[in-house]
């Protein structure tokens, strides 16, 4: 997927504020149905900025800057998320209200989880469990993450609980490890696109920012149809790398599953990336948040902690949570697995902002430690669920014309909508993220992601059937409104749910 | 307890790393038994730092400098803590395990809290609590939250969901905050001895400081028998108040019930430190996380939002939290109440990092709405056995001739054992405390707190009878090892569980 040359690059320029997306993008051809790889922009990476100046609420004398910063980052990026929740679709209570394709939660199998979370074994409420205990988690819960992570991640030696450090999520994770690699104002090296959410885990309270990787897009034509593209290669610069733009590097997010591209790296590709941090001395985050929602055997996935050696364990630190593979995100259980003790250590001290009730951490326990249930039950009724959705999803971008990326993890799909935008701009992008969601169906945009290329967007499939086939129905009459007549309403009938979508 | 004068002050001088404790306190006399009322320092606020460079651990290179700072303070903090955990005394398994008299837990009512917590109406799952929710909290949760409040608080309107955010813990609250209200560098001022945890709370990730206002101590002599002492006036400095040694000062911190002294604060008080801090616009946080542990009635506790009319609504920022008034520290549940919209919402956005689970959301509102069972069960059983064990320390070291400040809330009994240092430094104070640790008790001493005088320690009595009594049997041993040979090792009979105690 990448390639990470020796040979040295030409010095990246970067950018410090959204206000570097505005003006990008404007390249893209009419070569899509095509086989084509091209670059983007050699000049990299970029850094995704924070929220300029102008982009703040006016000063109010109540809240620091920084904190002028951080309720900017409510205000604005979960617009959408808070538009869907004053008018969530119910199919009894509120059947015209919003289909949320843009969250990436897994709704297949609450009916499995509440089962399993209900049961007796979880109940347990003991005084230790109501008192202050190891910021790095209950010993129990560490001995049951590390034996858990040997067992799916398929270490060579089991691993170790005083390498574990659990906490409130991923998102805390991301903001503890920027805050103890990073000095503020220093950068992770990112991929990119990527989860976007990240811009703010690292930077709200590390002031830590991301330095973008861009990935080129490249569509390919197999028979007469239109197939899946596939996110290839962009070269790391090598000379100048640890200071971009007067900004220090310190290390390296890989997403993997990747989030929003659902891309796999294979062991060739992990160690190669791993080799080239460990030259440069950078710290690598492997975020493994998708590792068991990967729903095509035949893809291959293997975790980092698979590896027989890691090149540079003490600067390689792994992050899983349920949020995702147990589709529990509202539950807020994710962990650490990091051989260094020091970065093991600084963490926990931070636990005391990320601590997870006792009552929750015997819970996971429980769950983490039943593998009958995890092996015959959970695990392979979640996957045959998110396959159907997914070919669903599929089956109707195929009938449409539409190219996106096929794989067989995570819970999106990432889609080709350039078609659809009159001029290849961000603003025209936004346009048509809000036609959909005026016509009642929550997608994420690519900007989201910090993708370079405007029209690309997040397609989440992980949903029950009626509401995918309602939510794919409202996206249709977008695009087919907007491809007859781009400034339509779009159709009223759209508030309705369909008969065939039940 | 304090004055708030309308003059001039001189300068006030500080400090800024742990080592300005080092020389303090020679000054106290042997004037303890009359009644005195000495000025400790005219020259404040100090700063307390947060580990001078030669503290930290060797430079790695894996962390960042805050990264070490942050190590830094899980290295050297929770020593004893630490200490305590690898040998907890179990009357069983380990009776000649250490007592913690340290930390304050309330361990009266897990026999309570765990029927209460085990009851059917507690084991809702539902898709919406494993779901992302509203990071303020979910709405059912902040509803009760501003119900129990305005009953609990005895607040003159009701007070209003919208005022609420909800997160996992005071010690998550205090970091939000001071990075919210406080750029980089700046300060809270605190009335001192202070709960001196709340020093990191606003460092580690918000690089606040607090700035020290230093309270005096005073002991009276009543009848022919020593009384509890009372914590006296200390006046704020009224210019360059807002820049402290080059610190900018951006608001006050007060603790109501008070840790470590159990004070309470009348509500003139109270509304005088209101008034200054509006005169100054200063925020003002009011921590109130053991305002339904008042167990004396007749000190008539108020609640800051029980107040006619707040000087400054948009600057007074009120925390409570579960971990105290219903002992379950470990259940890691906090709330904010603000009517300042801004600072609720910047605050919330950081909640991505501070979120608790919806199932024990979920759990909070079934507890916080059971007003029957707090009412009827819990408060009065909860203040009956905290009167009960506050008796038995207060005739124990009554018994010794030792003087305390006797209130009638909290955990806590904040103790003068001066009389015990052969000299009066902070070095001696640490060797007491050792001693008591290595006869196997845990407690706090003053300097963790930013006590100015060596000597003070706080004792939790919040614990079962038995270990109460072996508790205090350790610390009589080592008083009396103390006056008879300073530096005995400790009789090995206090390796077990007196009979007495059981």
């Amino acid at each position: 997927m990448f390639t990470l040359p020796q040979k040295d690059f030409s010095a990246p320029t970067t950018c410090l504020g959204p206000a570097c997306m505005q003006d990008l993008g404007s390249s893209h051809g009419d070569d899509l149905e095509g086989e084509c790889s091209r670059k983007l922009d050699q000049k990299l990476p970029e850094l995704p900025g924070v929220g300029d100046s102008a982009m703040l609420s006016p000063d109010t004398s109540y809240l620091s800057s920084r904190g002028r910063m951080i309720k900017w980052f409510w205000d604005s990026a979960e617009e959408g998320y808070r538009t869907y929740h004053m008018d969530e679709y119910d199919e009894n209570k509120n059947p015209s209200g919003i289909i949320n394709l843009g969250v990436s939660e897994n709704k297949l199998c609450f009916d499995l989880l509440s089962w399993r979370l209900s049961q007796s074994d979880m109940q347990r409420v003991e005084p230790s469990l109501l008192q202050y205990a190891d910021w790095r988690g209950h010993l129990f819960l560490r001995e049951e993450v590390a034996k858990f992570l040997s067992f799916y991640c398929k270490s060579p030696a089991p691993l170790r609980p005083e390498n574990v450090v659990v906490l409130n999520g991923g998102a805390s994770l991301f903001s503890a490890l920027a805050t103890v690699l990073c000095e503020a104002g220093e950068a992770f090296l990112i991929p990119t696109p990527y989860y976007g959410a990240i811009t703010q885990h690292v930077c709200l309270y590390g002031n830590v920012r991301l330095a973008c990787v861009y990935l080129d897009s490249e569509v390919r034509v197999l028979a007469s149809q239109v197939e899946p593209g596939r996110a290839c290669g962009q070269e790391f610069p090598e000379s100048g790398l640890r200071v971009v733009h007067g900004v220090k590097v310190k290390g390296l997010i890989l997403i993997n599953p990747q989030n929003p591209l659902g891309d796999i790296y294979s062991p060739e590709e992990l160690q190669e990336y791993l080799v080239f941090a460990k030259r440069h001395k950078l710290h690598v985050i492997v975020d493994e948040v998708y590792m068991l929602s990967v729903f095509e055997e035949s893809v291959g996935y293997r975790s980092v902690l698979s590896l027989e050696r890691l090149p540079d364990p003490q600067r390689t630190h792994v992050m899983w949570a349920t949020s995702k593979d147990f589709g529990m995100s509202g539950l807020r259980f994710g962990t650490l697995y990091t051989e260094n003790q020091d970065v093991a250590t600084a963490v926990a001290s931070l636990c005391r902002y990320h601590g997870l009730s006792g009552l929750v951490q015997y819970q996971m326990a429980q769950l983490l430690r039943d593998r009958d249930w995890i092996n015959q039950v959970y695990l392979p009724e979640n996957h045959a669920r998110l396959k159907a959705a997914h070919t669903y999803v599929s089956e109707e971008l195929r009938a449409l014309g539409i190219p996106f990326l096929s794989r067989g993890a995570g819970f999106f799909i990432w889609v080709d909508l350039r078609k659809y935008l009159p001029k290849a701009t961000f603003e025209e992008e936004m346009l048509l993220w809000r036609r959909f969601l005026d016509n009642k169906v929550l997608l994420s945009f690519g900007k989201a992601f910090e993708c370079k290329e405007p029209g690309w967007f997040r397609f989440v499939f992980s949903d029950q059937a009626h509401r995918l086939c309602l939510g794919m129905q409202r996206v249709r009459q977008v695009l087919a409104g907007k491809s007859q007549v781009a400034e339509d309403p779009p159709p009223s009938q759209s508030q309705e749910p369909s008969d065939q979508c039940r």
